[in-house]
């Protein structure tokens, strides 16, 4: 470890320090200014006097609104600190008529929206950064579908995108030496799979096997930004009740040294950086420390839910026109209402090619508007270059992976190797890479022609 | 302390661990791909997969490059990666067509270069932030005055005001303590009173009434961006030579505590973060850590060097028809060709009022063609709302000194309640905000009419 | 915050990763020495040569080994490594022939028996004291009562003393940001008032007006060595149900500043270092914190339970001989056999002034055989220097709180100023001071003659 | 790195602030009391109440103290607070009338003396540690000689073996990353070969082929105790000026990696801990540390001074009868007394062989009245279990090595799997372990009948 971490440790220190204290009010001017006219001043040359202490009044005054007041000041922000049109319409008249690098510059200037400037200048008081994460999530609250927002929302989408650059983010371990102010989000933000409460958490978290990492950024010093909760086993599991809620194993019982990491929840914890990316260098990241601390691990998948199959499989029952529901199919799905389904071995025995062979079909040949897959959980995967490895029959057995996936859980494999070709197949043509054995459960072959799958995927090492 | 702070501090601890890991170069491709073909990897879908491994190798084969390779790659960032003009010119007459917000974003979108995207990316690899600013450091030296230098380079500026932002910044108390990596770069970065080696280095760190602050990056862990030296005294000095040079007072020896805080260098060390200001926040910041730290400090002041006197005065004596040097002044100038005069205290007697009210003058009344004062560094501190208090005789008889600034030095007064309106008077009317005893070194008084000063700086309070 | 402190982090990030490297095996010798052979090893010259390697072998052993083979070693330390008798014969004799500082020098390194110097070289293992304080503690639950515990125990309690002086600890506040490791030991660790899991934990740890400081050891780090729980409050509580066990206040509630804080709870941690005392300079030096962090605080007191009241007042009613005991309060006792008596207002009111008489007479005049109270919490606080302030009737109605105290909770006042006078009283003639309000609870006076009570105290401010 | 660890590093800042607070100076008593007051009240009943204030007013006020005064208080420790003579030997008749355990506790209890109880209680001041560590250097300064002075000094060092237990310290690199405030002490404390100045400071710490590691107390934060300086090298050096003062190796040349590690310069640092044994463990963590950064280092030696060989020699010369010393070596050294042999290869190499073969016999066979090597850094490495590799002519041509080694320079050499052996063999036999190579520069072979050299050590491997 270098030393001039600690010097920087102690930087850190400051910052956190730094978040306590306020220039003297009396830089501010008339105490009771509405917040519009703190906005204004912080724009003005007055925010370039003393725009620290405008950022930090402004940000106390927000902190006691009530949503009315915000949407008035949200108005306020879309409207009077908007690009100004004229001088748009001049820019780009003047750049149609001589284009060249000086043109360019003043269009670029002049549609630049002194909104970004406001935003930097609210960032100037300490510890505005989570402050305005958080107005961004009000901002889909309280003004989504009225006119400016888009602008709005697009402007802040911008200047997160700079601010929470991946080259700042830094990951963290996150284990039971973590502080408890920490623990309790990451059981208030899981979003896969519901953490039942601290020893629900203790068994995530200590167990000898188990990895959870989050990324954080270094003015957002107590607030993961995601996170993922790590298995390591034998084997690639299919069923996620084999990795939570039972009992820890013995810590004393030797066992032999994993072989799999399962990434079998990954949450994204800030609502206001919705859009902003971080699960896919999340992923890659991990799975570059867990190589480090374990070189005999060799392979890297995750356990998913699949949580719009249920969904789409309604539909494509209801729509009598769609010819990959047969009447067989049909008359099996309607074992589905009985709730007992999945207790008697014949009646889940029956349902399962049905199942499979649609799932198939739902992941390999349906495909959304976009055309790409309709499992959002599919997109996220398929875009970071990893492959539809195996569908899982009673993968997630509780009420809620009943009800949206039927039960069924798949994985997704990280091979480094095939990363980016995999994405790009997937970037550029919509191609779904799956295993062999995900493709032998669709019913027919894909169709010829231009095909949807890249021929060299049908050589991929078959898993299932 | 807070104790989340710990965590963060392994958090980064983290970080700098990171900058040693890079991904298997497996991902790269073709080991020998040029910089040009990784820029434009970067930028491509293949960058969406693999941007970290790209960015890194990318750095990595910069760092490899001569001055000529790396104007080639600068030609490309600013030729290949600058908006296309096509789709801007589309874009502007679309929106002359129908203005309106969907097409005002679509109009931002053409005329935003990949430029920005592209740095974006390159800031992905472990420890790239430092490269990037180096780069432009780079930029600078290599492709200054050519074609598509200032696109570049404005594009640069534009991000690193994001990434630099104020709210990022962590302010740190630089003493003997420090480590001896960050020291010696104080040593070889003081811009205005040179640092003599390290034993004149601890003179100015370590006794009691001394402080030291710099800015700090979290990514740039072991590099200042910016540092202000401090004396803490009993009186306003007028004399360099009395706060640097001498030796250390004994530390046993019981002294009364300070009323003064003198700012007697500040100096910006990263060049490629040229025009990205933080002066100004330094100053007011370390303002707040002193006046908390010893509340009995009730006057905070620069003691400034008055860099380009000289010169100006040369062109003034040269301009025949420049009024405001008399015959008599320039006979009195005439000593200064004699390099005794400062030992001659009948020569340095004489030539005292002359060289004191042509400074008044410089200050106050001579203007650049941008209707600001002429000297730099009266410009940041009257722009930051500092008031110029007090010109000192014979304040810096260092050779230096005496050559630009005939040994004059200055006081700026930063007064924390008029620090609004000093800045508004400065920005908005030019006006130079200045006390009653500088401006009574005028030979004749403000000119009526339009008066360059403000009325109400006439009663401000007279400390000379 | 002084920087060489981050440098000493960084110094005790490597203590703790020392605690993972061991020396190759191959300097132990042969693998299955037995554990005495070690601890012999340990001794001798092999010991000066790779005392580490053997130390920790040592100690592995030891975790391998079940009660019997740990009464085994425990014998052989005992038996083996105790001082040569023959050896202090002589030295004993030499000094009574020629006392003198040459003879008395000798003697006292015949006296020191060889288990200090192997405890002394078992702890050369990284992480080893822990495992020797943990070890202390198998003594008394397996050696207890067999000939040469004493001598062991002595030896351990005197390097303990040395070890674990209060110089090398370090007071730490533990609150909600703590990591979960520590909290879960305050959990388990309680004593006093039970913590009913994690959100009874918040409730005393997060909340505005709470604080708890524990000491912590460098080579301890993740072990609590003693811990204070504090309430912050208007007023001195006399019921501990007010502090503990209801719902959190609301955060945004404004309001007055506490005048006052109660150490209401207070547990060692350590079973193994079982006679070295931490608690008196625990609440000393959290006065001092609390006093710097608030300086409004007047008034440092605790709200203590009175565990062995209920004993000895059954032995008192017991005893027919007991003349403080009346058959009036016989006859009011009975009541106490009515689990019923608390919740019938009659009853209890009828209870109160013989419960508190007889209290009053425990505290202040009952004593045991060393002529100090009997009460064990009373003889902590007393020998501290507090005062014992108030007796409080129904303070604390736990299942808990009734059987041992008859509900009963006592305060003691920590007056900085008196806590010397204090102490000193009880040290040298077991008086007990007290408050007037606690002193007029008694049915008669204190004995005149050679009074217990100092005359001093009897114009002790009375707050009761 | 585990997280709790940073738990601790908040410890530790909170332990540096403790350093700044002090009781309420009314806990003290009469302001004026005199430091023997101090003392008794320490150990006194007073003690027991107030020992952190108390222990701190007697360290301020020693700290105001000069020499006599300073004589006047050791001299109060030594007389007022030794063990009771008359209790001793009360005890002492006790325990040879009834030898037994708890005898023999009482006599051990009578024995130990009050000082030990008295520093114990020093050092509950905050920050008390370094002074009490610096008062034992002033008492070598002051005392030594006059009666006390062993027993106080023995006391203290007792106490200190305690507390700077091996366990208890901290190892850590010392790099150009390290604060000031230690480099600095690193430059005075060297002992070995003097660091002249920040740029030679800089050339030891800083290539990539150097390392420095220190150990530090808990307790001492900014004070190492001892330190050792490193080179990596290709091949066992013998020259110390190919490892000091030339230029650093450019940092991009690239190099083979290094071999073998040099241990060339060990120095202690606190005077006050004297004959606190830390190089032995020192040494062999670093061949640890070194062996876990670097795998492929095989070869753990020392470039080390020959201090006392010339001094020896002079007397063996002067001494008729020393039959070591022939006529033709007599002869031989005469040349010594020519400043220039030095730069006359001639006389150089005349000397060569008369020089080695008696620094072979200082080594082997001359012996101090204890029956061990004369040369106490032979004493040093030989104990800690090294072999003597190598004897290297002209190996310190500085003017301290010529004046007293005659520019002799010795590698020791750390074998891991021999060190036990050699330490057995020196601790038990004095007998010295060395190479073939050394062993062969002895004139005649070492006397055969009871051989000081074991015959196992002929078969060494020899390396020169």
């Amino acid at each position: 470890m270098p030393i001039n971490v600690s010097f920087l440790q102690d930087l850190l220190t400051t910052v956190a320090e730094q978040g306590r204290q306020y220039l003297p009010s009396a830089l501010v001017g008339p105490q009771r200014e509405d917040i519009g006219g703190l906005a204004r001043a912080l724009l003005s040359g007055r925010g370039e006097a003393s725009g620290v202490a405008i950022a930090r009044e402004l940000l106390d005054r927000y902190r006691g609104l009530g949503p009315d007041d915000r949407k008035v000041f949200f108005r306020i922000i879309a409207e009077d600190f908007k690009p100004d049109p004229d001088a748009v319409k001049a820019a780009a008249a003047a750049f149609l008529e001589a284009p060249g690098e000086a043109t360019m510059l003043q269009l670029r200037d002049a549609v630049e929206s002194p909104r970004q400037e406001f935003f930097r200048r609210l960032n100037l008081a300490p510890g505005a950064t989570a402050e305005i994460v958080a107005m961004r999530r009000d901002l889909f609250r309280i003004l989504k579908g009225e006119p400016g927002f888009n602008a709005v929302d697009d402007d802040m989408a911008h200047l997160f995108a700079s601010w929470f650059n991946r080259g700042f983010l830094v990951l963290r371990r996150i284990d039971w030496q973590t502080p408890a102010v920490i623990l309790e989000k990451i059981i208030r933000y899981e979003a896969v799979h519901e953490i039942q409460g601290w020893e629900d958490l203790r068994r995530r978290l200590e167990p000898a096997d188990r990895r959870c990492f989050a990324f954080f950024h270094p003015s957002l010093i107590d607030e993961p930004l995601i996170f993922v909760e790590v298995a390591l086993t034998r084997d690639v599991p299919g069923h996620i009740q084999d990795l939570i809620g039972g009992p820890a194993p013995a810590a004393s019982e030797p066992r032999p040294a994993p072989s799999t990491a399962v990434f079998y929840s990954i949450s994204n914890c800030q609502e206001g950086l919705r859009g902003i990316s971080f699960g896919n260098f999340l992923i890659k990241q991990v799975v570059e420390e867990l190589a480090r601390e374990q070189p005999q691990l060799k392979t890297f998948v995750t356990l998913s839910p699949v949580p719009t199959f249920a969904r789409w499989l309604d539909r494509a029952v209801a729509d009598e026109g769609a010819r990959i529901v047969t009447d067989a199919d049909r008359l099996a799905l309607q074992m589905l209402s009985d709730p007992g389904w999945l207790d008697d071995p014949e009646e889940a025995e029956a349902l399962k090619p049905t199942l499979l062979a649609l799932a198939a079909h739902y992941f390999l040949q349906a495909r959304s508007h976009d055309n790409r897959p309709i499992d959002p959980v599919a997109r996220f995967h398929l875009g970071n270059g990893a492959r539809l490895e195996r569908i899982n029959w009673l993968g997630d057995v509780s009420e809620k992976g009943l009800r949206e996936g039927h039960g069924l859980m798949v994985n997704y494999l990280y091979e480094l190797k095939d990363i980016e070709r995999n994405h790009e197949a997937y970037a550029n043509d919509g191609e779904v890479v799956a295993s062999r054995g995900v493709r032998a459960l669709l019913r027919s072959p894909p169709r010829t022609g231009k095909s949807k799958l890249d021929p060299k995927a049908l050589v991929a090492k078959q898993s299932d």
